[in-house]
């Protein structure tokens, strides 16, 4: 068994484009510049925003978070997009969500130019990621497919089975896995709330990827010898320790992983492969304006 | 075993357009406008868009051909279709593929404006569509959606097996069959040329969705009993009789439709649904735009 070992992966990617920004500096151009715009003062939000603005500052890009009160309209928050949009400084432009139910998630996702939505949630780049056509595919999405591309895990003709169909995750990594590409070309079955024999599914599958949300879903029983591991899932759950909690991911860690060939960690798997996949795409994003 | 009969359906849907299509002309508005850009001589081409102004003039919208030599630039028809964009007289307008290979068919699609894009081929609505907002669904699987409905077929918790991953008919298909809805909620499994025990996968499904363009390539012993099959190919192949063919679906028609609960014939199932996806499309841009 091989641990897919995110945490070392995302250092070695971060490590490329750390020497690719110090070259874009060295030749006098200016680094790639992410903006990230927060409303309100949600916990989870300001800790994530906060991770991207450190990850930014570890390989040299240059960032700005733009912070609202709850109270900003919905009119002055899609100005101001267009106001950053319009900006040939910022090469990337992201907007934290949960946003304040007066605001429409959509209408701000749709305002974001789709070439610097470095989140990849604009229609144009769903679109264009389900038709294999260039674009920015969202960070855990691009994470897993990376992490497997990094260690030649093989995919052509495999059965794989992805459990969750959320928008963020399954959806996206079933349209990714079935392509004509690396890794791709497998057989995807796409598993949810309402599927009924979802055990003797997973136990035919080469490769699962568990993006439920549901603490160690995953048990021995439903896992093939030599199966591929991928676990999206991260959940507090309590625990008798210093803490008071642990985290745990969709899978069933201890007994699932001894009969894989390859698994993810939770933390340290998917978790690092999503927060370097955003440096990535900013990245492109710069790449693609100035070549 | 009964018969999905799109060829009844589909004049079922062209006599409801029709009676909206009067209530607009009565109430002093102008009927919908369909434009079709049509480039070279492909005679294949030629027929589709005959049918389409057929289908037009059939429910009582008003329909445009604009012809142009193989010899246009990409540059005059990117114009040409911006005119049309931006002539709030057009409705909804298609462009007939495959264009001549100067022409970037990525870029032509591109260009149409989203709401007026009724083939549903524009990123944006490919993008909605995967993501459960409302769009131009393409004309096969918005058919097929329809034909299923009208049915009554049993989706949720159904295993439903489509066979090709065309980003027409099956990459669409897989994401909308296994989307939160009715027709919907099924555990998808998407197969391909790459797939490697295609035989045993269709076995164990409910529902069968034939769209790889291979003649007679699904035969009884990959279907079990009770299973509702959707035949999407159409395939001339020679044959002893006065045209000297005749039209064979993906499906082995004979041998496979007495297991089956439901089954669309071809031709006279897929085909027909998918001529009148394009009028209900028409007609939803028309009312999205008026309402």
């Amino acid at each position: 068994m091989i641990i897919l070992d995110g945490k070392k992966i995302s250092q070695e990617i971060k490590k490329e484009i750390t020497e690719t920004v110090k070259s874009i500096v060295a030749a006098g151009k200016p680094a790639p510049h992410l903006a990230a715009i927060l409303v309100g003062n949600d916990g989870a939000s300001e800790t994530y925003v906060g991770h991207k603005e450190k990850d930014c500052h570890e390989v040299g890009f240059r960032s700005t978070v733009l912070r609202f009160p709850d109270s900003i309209s919905q009119e002055e928050l899609l100005s101001e997009i267009v106001r950053l949009n319009n900006d040939d400084d910022i090469t990337g432009l992201i907007v934290q969500l949960p946003l304040p139910k007066h605001i429409s998630e959509k209408d701000v996702i749709e305002t974001i130019n789709p070439q610097k939505d470095v989140d990849g949630f604009h229609p144009v780049n769903v679109g264009k990621m389900v038709s294999g056509i260039p674009s920015f595919v969202s960070a855990t999405p691009d994470g897993i497919i990376e992490l497997m591309k990094r260690y030649n895990i093989e995919t052509a003709g495999k059965n794989c089975v992805i459990l969750g169909r959320s928008n963020i995750v399954g959806r996206p990594m079933a349209n990714l896995l079935s392509q004509k590409a690396y890794p791709g070309d497998c057989t995807v079955t796409i598993c949810h709330s309402r599927s009924k024999n979802i055990k003797e599914i997973c136990a035919a599958a080469d490769i699962i990827v568990a993006a439920l949300g549901v603490p160690e879903f995953l048990t021995a029983d439903m896992v093939k010898d030599g199966a591929v591991v991928i676990d999206v899932g991260i959940t507090r759950v309590k625990a008798d320790n210093k803490s008071g909690f642990r985290l745990v991911g969709d899978v069933k860690f201890d007994e699932v992983s001894i009969k894989t060939s390859y698994i993810t960690p939770v933390p340290g798997g998917v978790g690092p492969m999503t927060r370097v996949a955003l440096l990535k795409n900013t990245l492109k994003s710069y790449e693609l304006k100035n070549n």
